[in-house]
């Protein structure tokens, strides 16, 4: 099986069957009929924007499915995946354990299917700073909750660091040159916690910190060149920058942070946005695939 | 409305509705009608782990329900939240981030809800160590990967940490006197990775580590005292020790990590191992009701 260097584990070799526990696939299923004409490998929070992005895709490319039903495979228990022509589109729900899970897992699937150079998009939503809700933001690098570009990671007992640039020029690739969508490039926070890693007032517990102590973090970020704020971003760059997979995320902020805390819009307000991401993204698959 | 003082961030009063996003409920709703008889709050992995917990809990305490299907409230996107009599039985997604989302805003809706003294129980899988697959480790406290009793959480850029004790007294409730499955006590670790964070070889990047260094470091974990690894349990530990709520965590260890890293049962194998936490968790709830 041809297998590439980049991201190849050489001790899965040992495996007679490498089980994808959290996909409910294995690696002697034939991964390479299904996968293996993989180019991208497009990611978002929820099984519900996985559907409707692989949905969005087979429109888009003129994929048909038996019926229009696009049947996700392996188990939906804890992530989605679904594949459309050259296009996975995968839930990784929230945070960075939850998206390493299946980082890892669908890194070796591609690895046993044979594909050799895969983009990894993620498209989703964000807290937006200093940006308008409903703005696109094209991340040109993520940095952690202390506004460092690594993301850290304790293994064996002992704290490691992995950078976390991104590809810069697959970030000007992702960046419409003209665009109905008011889109923007900037620094992606990437956090472990929504309320009090992201410095919100209005989680279930006393917060440490003041409102003017909040605004000033903030503010620090936005002068650092934060224009938003996650969950993901920063162990997606260090996942990618070590299997040597160009990566990119693109976030719609769903609300200004240095006006309030609470994500206020209805739920087609929430969809019109979300859907923002995913058309850039599409734009960035069609025009590399010259259709 | 009566508040539990133990849990209530007095910022919410300036909000005009508190808009729980990622559970699809806001204040204005009617929580005290629907969930201020909320004794027990149980949550598990996945969506289906959540609804089967909840069937158990119907036809174990006979509560019915038209046409035997138990709703869940609000979206369903994120996690699902089902109400079964006293008892919640919610999904917490996998790792510390999607759990924190979710205990914040259950306990926001449950202090909306006028409850003052809930149980929060998680009940999951876990990989053992030193514990054969199938045994049931009820946590007799949390550590982080580098086997330290706190929970460690960036807030505007500042490092904090939150002891991870669990209650005593509770802990010992749980465990039961005699029973057909095989039930521990022990030190459960939490980590922020499935893969090179709990020392497997088998993820998809070359670990920094060799199999001997791995196993070295699961023999020194076991040493000290821990019989379980998962992903949640400090990050709930250290959130209910703020809050004054009392917490507990019951997990069936999946496989025992000082023999490899896959997790090679099949599914009615697994269905069976996470029902054995179930049956102590609902023990547990039955023995605190009386019934």
């Amino acid at each position: 099986m041809k297998s590439s260097p980049a991201f190849h584990n050489h001790h899965l070799s040992s495996l007679d069957a490498d089980h994808l526990y959290h996909l409910g696939l294995h690696s002697r299923m034939k991964l390479r009929k299904i996968f293996g004409d993989t180019r991208f490998v497009c990611m978002g929070g929820s099984p519900h924007r996985a559907a409707a992005f692989a949905k969005l895709v087979a429109d888009e490319l003129d994929i048909r499915f038996p019926g229009g039903y696009i049947r996700p495979f392996g188990k939906t228990e804890r992530f989605v995946l679904f594949k459309i022509g050259p296009v996975i589109s995968a839930s990784h729900g929230m945070g960075m354990p939850s998206t390493l899970i299946l980082l890892h897992e669908l890194t070796k699937l591609l690895d046993y299917a044979g594909c050799d150079d895969p983009v990894y998009l993620r498209i989703g939503t964000s807290g937006g700073i200093g940006v308008e809700a409903g703005t696109v933001v094209v991340s040109s690098g993520a940095l952690n909750g202390e506004l460092e570009p690594w993301f850290e990671s304790v293994e064996l007992g002992q704290r490691r660091r992995y950078r976390t640039t991104l590809d810069k020029e697959l970030t000007d690739l992702l960046l419409p040159p003209t665009t109905d969508i008011p889109v923007t490039s900037g620094l992606t926070m990437g956090t472990d916690d929504f309320y009090e890693g992201q410095g919100r007032m209005d989680g279930a517990l006393v917060p440490g910190y003041t409102e003017e102590e909040k605004i000033a973090f903030l503010q620090k970020a936005y002068n650092s060149g934060v224009r938003n704020i996650e969950m993901e971003s920063t162990a997606i760059a260090a996942f990618c920058n070590r299997a040597g997979i160009r990566a990119g995320i693109v976030c719609t902020a769903l609300l200004n942070r240095l006006e309030g805390d609470q994500i206020e819009s209805t739920p087609d307000e929430l969809r019109e946005y979300s859907g923002r991401a995913a058309r850039i993204g599409l734009r960035f698959i069609r025009k590399s695939l010259g259709t």
